[in-house]
């Protein structure tokens, strides 16, 4: 059987190693998993509660519709209804707009490094890719960016805070880049990691779909909701937008569980500040030892860290998890010397900065 | 923006309305969902304690590589690991076959009616789709089948008990069609019913996979298991054909909560067993009433029958959707003047019994 051609160039995922495997392998007890952004926290208790309480039904289908959810965030976000798309993750978002939009000869603009999806998938559809390195703060070049739009540009994704710099966008840059953009180049504005932004320094970008009607926004259940498990996220588009990816999106793509357990935990505020306030507070602290042993790191808006490592980066991982924390080595990420540590609980942070320090004294 | 070219023939899946809708349409309390093949019986008891007992830990990602389901059903059906591969639902895995497989101007084969999301996962990769019509007792027309095949066809669907006429394959027509297709088309059997077959009508599909690597068998969690809710499914395949689909996979396409349940409803053969059981029992008595008020059907080895209605099946969908049962109108599925109906709970079964005699009543 002959497969897509394009498909001989392409690795599977390759996840990182499971905590369960680390266990064995090295015989640890103490292994603190900080290399997939999951939230330390866990997520709303009253999700819990709502669980153990509650008969589940797993022997019906799930509502394709998901209509508790989509009425609860357009009323919560002031969006229309028809305007969400729901995805296993937003992950599965991106699959449907490259699945949607692209065809063999489209282009798509993105920085590098970033998310990996959207060069992944569309590379499946046989798209060209035109990736911009980010700046030397870690943000999108946003003026290179606008100069490679062609007439087969397609989508161009920004992700922001991004993924794995941490950086975020302005006010200011989102709507220059959208007033610059031509209108029929969809923009897909990735916020998986938007609850962790200060309050001031919120896009808004809810309140610009109406002006650009070519601009989609992805959110996700998996970081600060803590919901990683359950793979539930969304878009936020124009009608039009939402009615395409619908044509390809699987007929029962999240679970009844998923959208339950999202329900609660998007009417529990409370848990999201929580969280907010521990990241900043802790991201902080690891930020100020970080400098107390010279390392240097990217400004990150979000729930982990990219920080230069005085060797590569793999070199640093493998002595972390020699000790028990595992992190996301930045060659795997494409951007070398670097580690992405997702922002863990204080008590364990602490654990980890001692780790660090004999790392560092041990190169000296 | 513009979508691919085919999408503006598509439309997004409709789904049947919800039990919640039609309670309140029609002010009924006594409502029986017969529309999606759902199990009456629910899901093995076991699943039910261990989510009672366990805290979720919602917060992390799902294990990308399904470990703990794929080595259990590798060791119970005697498979390679490495020859299985999940999916968010069987369906998903159709996806990911069209997704990996076809390109513009590929064909693939199969019958009609049958499974909806092969032609339509097909029509989004621009592949041209030959269907042929069922032979006159709901089987495949294996013959037309493999006499339509040509160079560019890709794919072959073959769906065992067919939904939605019910009717099964025998083992030497598998056979028979496998030795006579060209090794480089690809076989697509979905076993999504097999748990409802007769022992002795099981076609042993698995033992062929070493002699046809072109075979694909997939097999769900949704309908006998009872986990539709939950969104599980599998292929088994050669690891050639494994591999390939991993590449275009979401990598974290089920969830944890669904890997959990698969792996204790799996082991939990005694609830197959019971539902089995029941619902042959229950379906015989349904046909021998459906004689009696001199209506015929497709004769069915599974969990569902397609009944032949004296109107339009609209017309009986209409009639009985006031009375509280919802069944899915052989319009809606290519056949029309038919309706399938999930064969329900012995006690449901003979209230629907009633509602279509006075049904049958009326129109004489």
């Amino acid at each position: 059987m002959r497969s897509k051609e394009v498909l001989k160039q392409l690795s599977p995922y390759k996840q990182g190693k499971q905590t369960k495997d680390i266990q064995e392998e090295f015989g640890l007890d103490y292994i603190v998993k900080l290399a997939s952004n999951e939230n330390p926290y866990g997520f709303s208790d009253k999700v819990k509660e709502v669980f153990q309480i509650n008969e589940p039904v797993f022997n019906i289908y799930p509502d394709g519709y998901t209509s508790e959810l989509r009425y609860l965030i357009s009323e919560k976000l002031n969006v229309r209804p028809e305007s969400l798309i729901f995805g296993s993750g937003s992950e599965e978002i991106i699959q449907m707009l490259c699945r949607s939009y692209l065809t063999v000869g489209d282009q798509v603009i993105m920085a590098t490094p970033t998310f990996p999806q959207y060069k992944h998938y569309a590379l499946i559809e046989g798209a060209e890719i035109i990736e911009h390195p980010v700046n030397e703060d870690g943000s999108h070049p946003l003026d290179k960016m606008l100069d490679s739009i062609q007439d087969n540009t397609k989508i161009i994704w920004i992700c922001t805070p991004n993924n794995p710099t941490g950086t975020a966008l302005s006010k200011e840059e989102l709507e220059d880049f959208l007033n610059k953009c031509p209108s029929d180049v969809l923009i897909a504005l990735d916020e998986a990691y938007v609850e962790f932004l200060q309050p001031e320094k919120d896009l808004n970008a809810l309140k610009l779909l109406d002006k650009y009607p070519n601009l989609i926004v992805l959110r996700t259940f998996s970081k600060a909701y803590g919901l990683a498990g359950l793979r539930i996220g969304y878009g936020i588009a124009d009608p039009l937008i939402v009615e395409t990816l619908d044509k390809v999106r699987g007929p029962f793509n999240t679970t009844s569980a998923a959208q339950q357990a999202a329900v609660i935990a998007f009417s529990d505020q409370d848990f999201i500040q929580h969280t907010y306030q521990k990241n900043k507070k802790v991201l902080k602290q690891f930020q100020s030892f970080l400098t107390s042993i010279g390392w240097d790191y990217y400004e990150s808006e979000a729930n982990f860290l990219l920080v230069k490592t005085p060797e590569s980066g793999m070199d640093a991982f493998d002595y972390l998890i020699k000790h028990g924390f595992i992190v996301r080595p930045g060659e795997l990420l494409g951007i070398p010397n670097t580690i992405r540590v997702t922002i863990g609980k204080e008590e364990d942070m602490k654990v980890l900065e001692n780790v660090l320090r004999d790392y560092q004294e041990q190169l000296n």
